[in-house]
């Protein structure tokens, strides 16, 4: 068998388990075998649990799951050991921890790290936010930002500003361009919310390269040439310069990496 | 005791782990106890994890963690033993059953699951892709999208299209008012691809009153009147009437529930 399946099973979205299942399957990312992870949400009843329970002993399936339901937790349990399937509970033995030290019961309810709550609202605010003043397309949402990153194109500005949003930070944006003077509020804003988004060259030479013939373009147009981006970076350098905020290298580093690096930042000050 | 602490300890960023402890947590909403969750990120030596677990001995903490380093992960749970100290290892015993069926050692590299890889710059062009064509800003967004999103303002479209990119889906979403002929492109796409955002009259008047005083402004502008709403929910029947295309009703759904029932429908068709 050169396929393995690992079945994620919620009765919730299941996120949370599917998040586990990844970073595990990740573990065997050059694996001969092929993994592949199929989520089953919202399995609520016994009769959803016995179709998972089937398809898992057709495919030999390792199951991840989130089940906060007792009942539901309990009858998988029992079926996985009737059929002897390999099966993980992501969050039962936590729970189970901290009912002993809160002395008291969990509410056994589903979807409740999805709760539209107060602080949910903040977050989609927060969206909205870096959505709107992406790409330096309104220089007033810089004054009123939490954080303010400023660097050439493809520096991931985008992606990373709406991480951070997810974090219930809002964030502007600003792309520099040597042809264009930067918004004069970039000079006026507390440069300790600011972090300049440094790169090298070789690494903007290929990510650019990359994007090009993503748009179905060539290769070798101005935007991904070194001495244009030498031009750029030169440019960044400057403005960063006279900014006087801290720079992160985000050359060899995720979104998620960076975003931390920030956070850590925001948090120490 | 009136406070429970749960440390978060990765030898990566600890996303998974900090999801992973939020979703156990979220089970005791309700609890008299304050519980805290705090992140220790990158632990990838004794000496990171000898300070953790003095931390965690002095607040008698509850540990969750991710650590995919073999010396690392024997370590902490040597001294968790030593200090009597609880603690939840989130991935240990799925990558061992992986690791059984595919009969191969996990790489034992943290941070697999964010690497730079293919499959992530497509997360990121599906992102930037969701902030530029986000609110109609531009109607050719449509015909390259992979799902349009049509409704009133505030059925949480921005949200729900960065989630969705998140999933790796271009997507667009254009808002609908009685004033604006909504663009041409909405009648010529496939309408399967198309989803319609319903909202009940109250909900939104409640959020649309609380945006008004998020916005520090009075809560009984036009925005938020029952009539304009109406006269807005009428309107948006009639162009989905037109479009021929699906609804789904967000009235009581987060933004990750609306972006499952969306996937299962794309997955189903």
């Amino acid at each position: 068998m050169n396929e393995v399946h690992v079945y994620v099973v919620s009765d919730s979205v299941g996120e949370t388990a599917e998040l586990v299942a990844k970073a595990s399957v990740s573990q065997f990312r050059q694996s001969r075998k092929a993994i592949t992870i199929k989520r089953f949400p919202y399995i609520e009843d016994k009769g959803h649990v016995d179709e998972v329970i089937s398809l898992a002993k057709e495919n030999q399936a390792i199951i991840v799951y989130t089940l906060v339901k007792p009942h539901v937790r309990s009858y998988i349990e029992e079926q996985v050991k009737l059929h002897q399937l390999t099966a993980h509970d992501v969050m039962g033995s936590i729970v189970a921890s901290l009912q002993e030290v809160c002395e008291e019961s969990p509410i056994n309810e589903p979807g409740m790290v999805h709760d539209l709550d107060e602080d949910y609202f903040r977050k989609i605010e927060a969206i909205e936010f870096a959505v709107k003043y992406d790409d330096g397309r309104d220089p007033r949402g810089i004054l009123k930002a939490d954080i303010v990153l400023v660097g050439v194109s493809r520096t991931s500005k985008t992606p990373l500003s709406q991480y951070l949003a997810h974090k219930r930070l809002k964030v502007a944006n600003v792309p520099l361009v040597p042809e264009i003077e930067p918004p004069e509020e970039l000079f006026m804003v507390n440069p300790d919310k600011c972090y300049g988004l440094k790169i090298s060259s070789d690494k903007l030479n290929h990510i650019r390269k990359e994007r090009l013939i993503a748009l179905g373009l060539k290769d070798d147009a101005t935007y991904a040439k070194m001495e244009r981006i030498k031009e750029e970076l030169e440019h960044f350098d400057r403005i960063i310069g006279r900014m006087k905020c801290p720079v992160i290298d985000v050359t060899n580093k995720a979104v998620e990496e960076t975003a931390n690096v920030i956070l850590n930042d925001l948090m120490n000050n």
